[in-house]
């Protein structure tokens, strides 16, 4: 049995929907980051670095999504080709999400909604390059079906975790129509439904 | 032969270091960042994301450092396990640099350095998560004699690179004994010497 510390974050989703796109079994349990329980003590023994998602199975924990992501893809023989240039271009995307997309959409919605006093130059850096990233993925999806060729890959279910969230980023796809159509393939997908109904589960009534 | 379009950059130095511990023969192309060559049409058309390194191998044209990292262990079967847990934790390190240590460190140097008004709060933000994740990698090397094990792999590569250039982020490494004694032996390696040397000589004389 695979278990999941997760909780209805851009980065928690991902792992769920590959998991339903495996069609593998696993535990989901609640981590309430709106809480402040991803710094409790017994979480942090799992992941020292206070981050939901992660990933036990057996003796293995697991942190970062989209690590999670290529250890699930490796366990199954899915959803990441073996070779080629299909295999580069999902790890192309995986690090173009980690390094740029992620955090342009993290802290745009951080400078818009938290900072305690407006700081211009941050807002306009951050929500610039959330577009801006935004408006890459949609030149590269209007060459493909999916983010890293004509299949579906773990580099699809990693841009889609944020761009599930792309509200609280400030950010629409009024202007990135490759974007939205492949947006709206993967939502409708089945797994990806199941995925987003149990994490969103994991959220108290009010 | 494979070329690699670069300059003296915590991204860029990541590939030399690469392929001078493989062994493999590159050719090293100059962008100059600070005059903004990156942005020219002849770069737009390898990388459109318009950052450096870039790698090219035949017809291949990949870019986003951590990928090329990747590309370039599977090429060889070199720095990066091929199985088990070792594997597993080079992909976790690859992710936590990209997510997390390498945004933080360039998001740190940016507003002390180029921000045209000061940002105090984001300021504050970037320079504490810089502090933060070189304690997180601290308490890792603590217990490892590589970040992701007892073996150098494409994850030192990846974490050392924003290593090298603390000093832009302002990061020291006077509370992080273990990191301190960790880059300063990947410093001395003559492989990671000659990389230093051929990204710095990209550099035009003033």
């Amino acid at each position: 049995m695979l278990d999941v510390y997760a909780f209805a974050t851009p980065n928690s989703v991902k792992v769920p929907i590959a998991l339903e796109e495996l069609g593998l079994e696993y535990s989901l349990h609640p981590i309430n980051v709106r809480k402040g329980e991803q710094k409790a003590p017994a979480f942090i023994k799992l992941n020292p670095n206070a981050k939901v998602p992660v990933l036990v199975d057996g003796d293995l924990v697991l942190t970062e999504s989209a690590a999670i992501l290529v250890y699930l893809a490796e366990k199954t023989g899915q959803l990441l080709p073996a070779d080629g240039e299909g295999r580069v271009r999902v790890f192309e995307q995986l690090f173009f999400h980690a390094s740029a997309l992620s955090p342009a959409f993290g802290q745009s919605g951080f400078f818009q909604r938290f900072a305690a006093e407006p700081q211009p130059i941050a807002i306009e850096r951050f929500s610039s390059e959330a577009k801006r990233t935004v408006t890459m993925l949609d030149a590269l999806l209007a060459t493909r079906h999916f983010v890293a060729g004509d299949a579906l890959t773990i580099a699809d279910i990693a841009h889609f975790g944020w761009l599930w969230r792309r509200e609280f980023a400030g950010v629409a796809l009024d202007d990135a129509p490759h974007v939205a159509r492949w947006y709206a393939k993967l939502e409708t997908r089945p797994a990806v439904q199941r995925a987003i109904d149990r994490v969103n589960a994991l959220i108290p009534a009010a």
